[in-house]
């Protein structure tokens, strides 16, 4: 897909406007980050444009071969979009990843028993992609543990959320998305 | 070693007064935890019985075959002994960790040239079992992962410090200590 001048104008001015933004939340939540961090906050979109829906930013504090840590930041009411970590050979049955909340309210939705009255909102047009609704709800200092290969989506609650990614090596571009529409890289530059 | 009735209620109360003044400390770095997980505080005093000097407070977040993630907490001048991570078996180098400062200050030594004016301080009854003394200070924000099978050890600063370790499988059993006297497991209780 070519993009224009002004279309990478305009997506580097959003860029920055949500790296702003995920600052104030990490701000919020005390949690302390250098200059280049916040510089480099990386912002997914996920190729749809819609970021007040459908996005993450996250700073990757370190992803190495055995293992990698995340801060991921969720405006309120922003949703990652339900994928999966698929096994990648013999050896690596693909990614397994902890959240911990550490400030705000995340909603995390995994196979299940669909909840009855979910807190998370998807909008219409993206509702066939959103196919699992077994709702767990983590607060600052909850947890859960994703086993690899688990269909998940998660959403930030209302004043957003931080939340701690720790996890066996992350490779995004071998993550498998629902929604066949969805790019997750690149990101926003 | 045969430990009496009235050694163990001394160590059970020391103990109790350590997860307290680490839960002072994770508070004031506003580090959510859960009750549970305030009352499961790790207290290591490496069998030493000096926990002012050589101690660390922690929780383990998750540790499974692939990563750990712990919260590490240290007293003003507080240190953990000098060990290292050795290799395991082909598969496994030994343990690699990712250390980054939430808040207050943390000086790491590694094997390197040794800092002129260090700052952290050792008792000198254990002089000989700190070998390295190249100083890395990290401050919140800041963070430095070290490879397998380097021996280490660290000190918190004037206020103490709450450290994120990020790393892959943990197994404390396995550690090499410089100092032959310590023993790592069990800890406190």
């Amino acid at each position: 897909m070519r993009i224009t001048k002004r279309e990478e104008h305009m997506k580097a001015t959003k860029a920055r406007a949500a790296r702003k933004r995920a600052q104030e939340i990490l701000s919020k939540a005390r949690i302390a980050i250098t200059p280049k961090e916040a510089e480099g906050i990386d912002v997914a979109d996920f190729g749809l444009g819609d970021l007040a829906h459908i996005g993450l930013e996250l700073i990757v504090y370190e992803n190495n071969s055995r293992y990698c840590a995340k801060e991921l930041v969720l405006f309120p009411g922003q949703t990652c979009p339900e994928h999966r970590h698929p096994p990648l050979s013999n050896a690596n049955p693909g990614k397994q990843e902890t959240f911990r909340c550490r400030w705000g309210e995340f909603y995390l939705y995994i196979p299940g028993t669909p909840s009855g009255k979910p807190r998370g909102r998807i909008p219409r047009k993206y509702a066939p992609y959103f196919t699992v609704w077994n709702e767990i709800v983590l607060r600052p200092g909850d947890q859960y543990t994703l086993p690899p290969n688990t269909p998940h989506w998660f959403q930030g609650g209302k004043k957003g959320a931080v939340v701690s990614e720790f996890s066996s090596n992350s490779s995004d571009e071998t993550d498998l998305f629902t929604d066949p529409h969805i790019q997750r890289v690149p990101a926003y530059e």
